[in-house]
Formats: C-alpha cells, structure tokens, sequence
C-alpha cells in the first residue's frame, strides 16, 4: 500500500513534533510530501502523486481551527472541481483519506462547552467533505495533542500508533493491529546479525504463538456463546 | 456603528457578484477591505482596524468549504492568540462577528446526505469558534448561492438585505428593520431637489403613519392577550 502525506507546515524544520513524525513516517513504506519546500505548485505533478497513492494523508498543526494557508492553497489549486469529480471517474475513488493533526491544545480543550468552543471533529469537517466528494473512504482523525509534554515512553507509543494509522490496513481491529505488528517483527528480525537473530527468532516465535492462543481462544469463546461446547 | 468588512477574493475584479456587493457597501456605513490587494499584511495596522470596528465582516466566496487561502494567511499572521485574548483583555469583546458567504451551489445541496454532505453553518464552525474565544457576538451567516442565477427583482433584494446585514442593528426583529428602513428613508429624501421632496415627504409620513398604526395594533394585541380589554 502506497501512502502519501500531504504535509503542511510554514517552518517545518524548526518543528521538532514534524521531524519526529517524518522518521516514523520513514519506517514504513510512505511519500513524505512537504507543500511549503515546493518551489511552485505543479498542479499536473500534484494530481498524479494523488492519483498514484492507495491512502492520503494532510499532516498540519491546526492553526485556527485549520490547516495553515499554504495548505488551503494547495488545495485551491490543485483540487479543481474537474479533478475529484474527473468527469463522472472520481480520480480519487476508493483512496483513503486521513488527517494527522497537531496542536498545542489538549484535547479535552475541543468539547463545547470547554475553551476552544469546538471539537477537532467538526474542525475537520470541510476536509472530510472533499473527500466525500470524491467518493474517498475517510479514516477517523489522528491528533498529536501537546507533544512537548510527552514523556519518551508517550513518544515511542505515538510514534508506532502513527506508523499504524499510515501504514496498517483499515479498520483499526485487533487482526488487522496484529498482522501489522507481525509483519514489523518479521522484517526487524530478518535484519538483524546472525549473533542476535536467535534471540529474535525466539521473540517472533512467541509472538506467533501467543497469536494462536489468542485466536484459539476467541474460537472456543464463540462455540461456549453458541451452546456448542 | 462602524463595520469592516475582510473581502478575500483571489480575482475580485473579475467577481461580478463582489462589485455588486461591494456597490452595497457603499451605501451604508461601512469600510471594505480587500486581502489580495494589500502589498503586505502589517499586523499592527491590521490589528487595529479590528479594534476600531463594531461589526466585523468575512466575506468570500466558498473555496472547499472554507475562504480561499488569502484570509487563511491573513488570519494565520493578523490574529495572533495574543491578540484575540489580549492578555486577558480581550481587545474584539462584544464586537458583532458576520460572514458573508457567496457560492456557485445552490442552498439545497449543503445537507447531509445532499451532494455537498455538509451544511454551511458546520462549514462555517472554525471561524465561529475563533469569534468565541474572543468573545465576540456571532451573527448569523449571510449566504449569497448563485448570484449569477437571479433576476433582476431578487438581486435587489439581495442588496438590501446585504446592506441590512452590513449596518442594521441585530438581532434581524421586525422593530430593528422598521427603524433601519426608517434611517435609509429619512436619508434619501433629505438628499431629494425641493421638486421632489414633497413627494418623498408624502411617502415618508405614509411610512411613518403605518408604522404607528402597527405599533398601536400590536399594543392593542397585547392588551387583548392579558384580558384588560
């Protein structure tokens, strides 16, 4: 699955929460694409690395309920009306569309009734509504909320949660979570040196066992649910 | 009362529906300001044309939902969270917040389950929720969908109700038009030559006779209603 993030922001270099981001986004197999580093806007180029992706992701702090401009400009130019309709072909059909967003606030802050007035929900609302339009799938929204004050544990589970919500196959279920993880352990042991990949094999091995309990266990669940034990 | 109202407009001198508005303004009380054709944004001068206002205008044509990406970058630099809380002063308190929105979709398709899938209020949320957290009085949104569409008898409807929206005092009651059309009235006539001004006096006397008649009708309502009649 090819996944392209859209990403927003007017000093990314100075944003440690972007860069962070940007080396998880590495580990897996994703486009990491900076709309601020463009000299211009290539709205032909933009369309085709739309139409070449499975999922699409816009990553931006929220800056007033929004993305910062150089987003909203992107879109004003890349996304004619003609491109996500494409004449009754709807380039964009079928992709999935995600929203990785930052901000300073916590998120208790988005409820109504509480300081921001709003939930980052209804915030999202005219992004979802492209993607409506263009008959995408929509995936819930991925917030990083106050990540300064995130210990490096809270980091380190962020940053592989990111890695999932770019990379794992959608719904996020505890199959689909498991299949992802194994796949990341198969490929971390297969790189290590001969001297550690005994102790990784190990490692996988459980993992895989302990799926199959799991999985066993769920069935011997469902039969005691359906009378037949 | 001072209102200002922020155009953003990428091409407002091809914007037939703009001219046409901004026509309107100029018959009231009012200072149009257009983003696109500032050289640079001062953020002070910018700031303070805020803080002299009484009534603050968006204005802009529907871009994905939102305004196109102008105001964005206006609102990204103008306002900053310094600004809008003021250190605790909040410098745009109980100033009134209006948006103007014109867009080539008719009213009926922004529903849930319509063609756009979204409402225009929910569009709207982010620049609400801005307006909130300065404390500012939120009026409703004055949408303008298909200009291009009317006829002659419904854009001059549409003037005055924009000029009303522009200058009259809110909420929308049947008192605050009369007294509104009353103002317009008493100004256009005080400007006719002495030929026509008896006329016009005619039609003021007629207006003000009928407005004295509802309001003795309404009075008689009233007295109707709790039985002292």
């Amino acid at each position: 699955m090819k996944t392209l993030i859209i990403v927003s922001h007017p000093e990314i270099d100075n944003s440690q929460t972007q860069q962070f981001l940007k080396k998880g986004s590495e580990e897996v197999d994703t486009t990491w694409h900076h709309i601020e580093s463009l000299d211009k806007i290539d709205v032909l180029a933009e369309q085709k690395l739309l139409k070449n992706a499975d999922r699409i992701i816009f990553q931006f702090p929220l800056y007033w309920y929004a993305a910062p401009f150089g987003l909203k400009k992107w879109e004003d130019e890349v996304l004619t009306r003609n491109f996500i309709y494409g004449d009754g072909t709807y380039p964009l059909k079928d992709k999935e569309f995600g929203l990785v967003v930052t901000t300073g606030m916590p998120l208790k802050d988005f409820q109504h009734g509480a300081k921001e007035n709003i939930t980052l929900d209804e915030a999202m609302a005219p992004y979802r509504a492209i993607a409506h339009l263009g008959k995408m799938k929509i995936l819930t929204v991925f917030s990083v909320p106050q990540f300064w004050y995130m210990d490096e544990d809270r980091q380190m589970q962020l940053l592989i949660d990111y890695e999932r919500y770019l990379s794992q196959k959608m719904p996020d279920s505890l199959l689909n979570r498991e299949e992802w993880f194994n796949d990341r352990l198969n490929k971390f042991v297969s790189k290590l040196d001969d001297g550690d990949k005994f102790t990784g094999n190990l490692i996988l091995d459980t993992f895989t066992n302990n799926k199959e309990d799991l999985s066993q266990l769920n069935d011997t669940l469902k039969m005691i649910k359906n009378g037949e034990e």
